[in-house]
């Protein structure tokens, strides 16, 4: 994964244009994508599909002739969208068009300014700090033309209608927990779920964040209202700090519930925030209306680690182990959503385990903790708890739970619910 | 409001007579009054109005010829209701008709004796002590005839047949606090509820405690079921001390929120009394099978204070400043009711706050706070939520909710969801 | 009750045979019981009724010609449904059919194979580890028949349908919490239900515990799922040490909230399992499907105290105060049960306690408690409250509140809801 990541790492991508394109090339090699493109313009409920950035060449020169900014260096030296320009500016008027953050000197910020039309270059603050007076040339070489948005979809079908939805996105240049973990550790979610049969249908999308989002439901809203069952989005998913959640907006999905069971099992120091603390697609997928049941499983949040939206968000930061740790805990999290039912027992009363030899023939004075959770499961499966209740319930490990579920369903004595979770209506 | 307070004072008021309309009368001064007279016997529920009582003179001569008690001093001396008495009695038979607190000696009692026929003085303990042996003249100059109890109604119209109750009582003689108080401020939200439009209809009376609240429910209990949204009993709403609510039987209602909402935010170190704790007419109008939403926002609650049902409780206790303080908190209670609403966004997914000039052109790390709080307004804003559930969910004061939702709703983004709070059905 | 429990506990019970028939005919001589008979092989959900087992005689012969184990002394020292065997055997063959418990060497253990054939004796430890190299002679004199299983049931008529359901089993040898106080302690509380009339008609079981209770379940559940409005499984209720509680396995209902509120009154430092805890008949009467509101209210629980399932349970532990006490909350919940309404009141408004001699004539400061009580539960009395909620809300005592409300039930002003939890469908 990190390979891929160092891979995409170095391209100039934003909301539209040829840095997306490549992206999605690039992981068209390892998964089967299909590419949408959708023309400027094009209405996605309250917005609308803006013109497409280009951006040849970007520089400052200095008044003695040195190049001090120069795009070819680091994509974010432009403020994203800039429109051309070619002028001399005094040092002072050039300030208003610089960008750089005190509070972090070495770092060039990440800028944007999609929706207005200005120009601007990003840069250390203390290489802006050493600037002389005198006049600097400038020069964009960029273009905002009628072209169209790109996204990514991969519809992976699977033995039910119903589906599991994961989106990650591809508008931000050279950074990468967030943002580049999340179409590396998708891709290979997808790989992964690509090697098997499956009981959901999974519909991952790699789209430009906001604007790709609001486009791409705007295009497929009631079908994923029909079929969605549980959504992950993913971002900021590959450094080596702390795991993170962002609950759906209302709480308590089964999406929820899914992320929330493997966290705390599997890292139970990870930090719960609050949908107020949101700031990625959740704000488009669990907006009221359209109330997609999508959570965001992370490593450290967006807004939350001192590199986030500067150039020291790099490949350093995120590291192989990083992406691995976050690849597994969302691959438990898809397990457990792929396993989980709600169970019912088959018999009334306590079945007779001994004649199933899964009972100790000696009654004696203690039970052992094996049988004693194979009674407890069936002690819970009346229709009513899907696994992640039981696993609440019964204070015992997925592992061990999907084991007794296993020998309770080879034995006969439990069965899913016809009509649970799984099916379509 | 004191000076009003200070005026109607001196006057001896009793569940019925000319106290009461000559309170009434005064109020009218001040706001239009309609004056209701229920005959004696009427019925009202498993009760019926009383005689009216009338007390002209009252009076204790002590064996050596002088007035020890005399209810032209205060009127607190004579147990209301008291029966005409002219009889000299040794001070032994006298002391079974005395009321005094031996844990107050300073302070005269106030007694009422409404539904059995008797006659009584209260009096200072430390002045009872005092009494000498010998034979005491005792003149109680009153009556007790079929006559009528008397009540106000105001009812201000609004644009909705939906009300809002507010109810005080005018029952108690010189008592500052419990009651005139009530009174006091409620006549001074009258007046500010008459000075511009408002959304609800307000239905404000002005009654004896208990039967009065009997009599005014047995004559309009099913138009109040029908169009009640709120409700606030007015009481001990006038000294310096601290804040106190009373719920409704159930808690939860409009009233409770809005009450608890304004309180919790302007006098967070308020006193939250159960309402195993209520005594007034919440007692009535929160009874099983009537259940109007009704609440009571307090300054020190009766019974809870040391000069409560005394002489003690007189226009030193109730300040200027306590009345109006209780006024400001149960008009900010008021405005909440009125602006209060479901609020629902107008479009799906987050709207283009950028077009309509309420979003920072330029994207950078942090997001403004005023920004923030448009967008989680807009999050929450599904129909489902009041203003008094957004204020919890977001942690922000009223006055920034009233500046965000207007700020929504006059770019066309936020309306109150059709058939909310405020509408009649 | 303790001389009961003596008389029943030499007798070689177990779920089967003549102990169980000793035992209910024992019994009869103080409840006139109907005994079921249900022959081997019949079917009861997933199990079936197992041959009838019977003992003569039992012993180990040692190489010198002792006799070092002999059922004579104690019916524990034979695993239960014991095959027969007559054979000499080394030490070290014999070793494999003994049981005894190396963290408790002065205890004989209780040892079963009801489903697998085989043979076996238990001692305590201390003489295992005494047993010298040698050939012993083993006989046990056992035959297992084709024969039935008994059980006992007293149904005792209340004025309506609905029933209370009280289950104890009788399969245990000698130990006398777990099991003796259960029967003895059902058996007084059938000769009180007996005494006088009652609202509820009572079903009383006395059943070989787990195929017992399956067996009972087969032949009657329709009918008790439609009648049983609480139910209470009476085993480990006649040592002198803690009260404890096991729920319904869902928790909440009738038979919980009743137990519960007995014990939080009058046992407060009772100690509350989980069902998770659960171990006795519960297993199958709270099985998903049966779903009976059955609960258990006992002394030391099983599996919880170190005599548990050995020969240390014996007449000295279980006292008569233990059984006394058991027996009492017992008792007190039945009555909580059939005093149990969801009440309403008569009026609207608070009603005129004055008139009806419940109200001081002379209004003062304080409100007396016993008339306070009145007003709260009739300010409560709303129908959706019965006395459990009562008692909670109001914080008073059982006693208080069966005062009150029979004060108030007296005065016309209180009534049973209409179609309340005691009345059949």
């Amino acid at each position: 994964m990190h390979a891929l990541l160092r891979k995409l790492f170095p391209i100039c991508r934003s909301i539209t244009g040829p840095g997306v394109r490549e992206t999605l090339s690039i992981l068209r090699e390892h998964v089967p994508l299909s590419i949408y493109e959708v023309p400027t313009g094009a209405q996605a409920f309250d917005w609308e599909v803006p013109k497409e950035w280009r951006v040849r060449e970007a520089y400052i020169d200095a008044p003695d002739g040195s190049r001090v900014v120069d795009f070819k260096d680091n994509n974010l030296h432009v403020v994203g969208y800039s429109i051309p320009v070619d002028a001399v500016l005094s040092l002072a008027d050039l300030q208003s068009n610089l960008h750089s953050l005190p509070e972090l000197p070495e770092a060039i910020p990440y800028v944007t300014s999609y929706y207005r039309e200005t120009w601007g270059f990003c840069l250390a603050h203390k290489k802006r700090m050493r600037l002389k007076e005198g006049r600097y040339r400038v020069v964009i070489d960029s273009e905002l033309i009628s072209g169209s948005l790109t996204y990514g979809e991969l519809i992976i079908p699977g033995s039910t209608d119903s589906e599991i939805f994961i989106s990650t996105y591809i508008c931000h240049p050279s950074m990468a927990n967030n943002e580049l973990s999340g179409p590396v550790v998708t891709t290979m979610l997808a790989k992964w779920l690509l090697s098997s049969p499956r009981k959901f249908t999974y519909r991952i999308v790699f789209i430009p964040e906001t604007i790709g989002a609001l486009v791409y439901l705007s295009r497929n809203l009631p079908e994923m209202k029909r079929k969605t069952r549980a959504g992950l989005n993913v971002t900021c998913i590959g450094d080596d700090r702390v795991y993170s959640f962002v609950p759906s907006r209302k709480g308590g999905t089964l999406a929820d519930r899914a992320a929330l069971c493997v966290l705390r099992e599997d890292h139970p120091d990870f930090i719960e925030y609050s949908y107020l603390d949101r700031g990625s697609d959740e704000r488009q997928y669990c907006s009221p209306g359209i109330d997609l049941p999508v959570v965001s499983v992370m490593r450290s949040k967006y807004r939350e680690y001192p590199e986030y939206h500067t150039s020291l968000d790099d490949c350093e930061l995120v590291t192989p182990s990083g992406l691995f740790g976050g690849y597994s805990v969302l691959k438990r999290a898809i397990e457990l959503l792929e396993r989980n039912e709600f169970y019912e027992t088959t018999c009334l009363g306590e079945p007779q385990l001994g004649k199933r030899g899964l009972y100790p023939t000696i009654g004696r004075r203690i039970t052992l903790p094996a049988v004693r959770l194979l009674l407890d499961i069936l002690a819970y499966a009346d229709g009513s708890n899907d696994l992640i209740d039981l696993k609440s319930i019964l204070g015992v490990s997925l592992d061990e739970l999907y084991q007794g579920v296993e020998t309770l369903s080879r034995a006969g004595l439990l069965r899913p619910q016809a009509g649970g979770s799984g099916e379509s209506d």
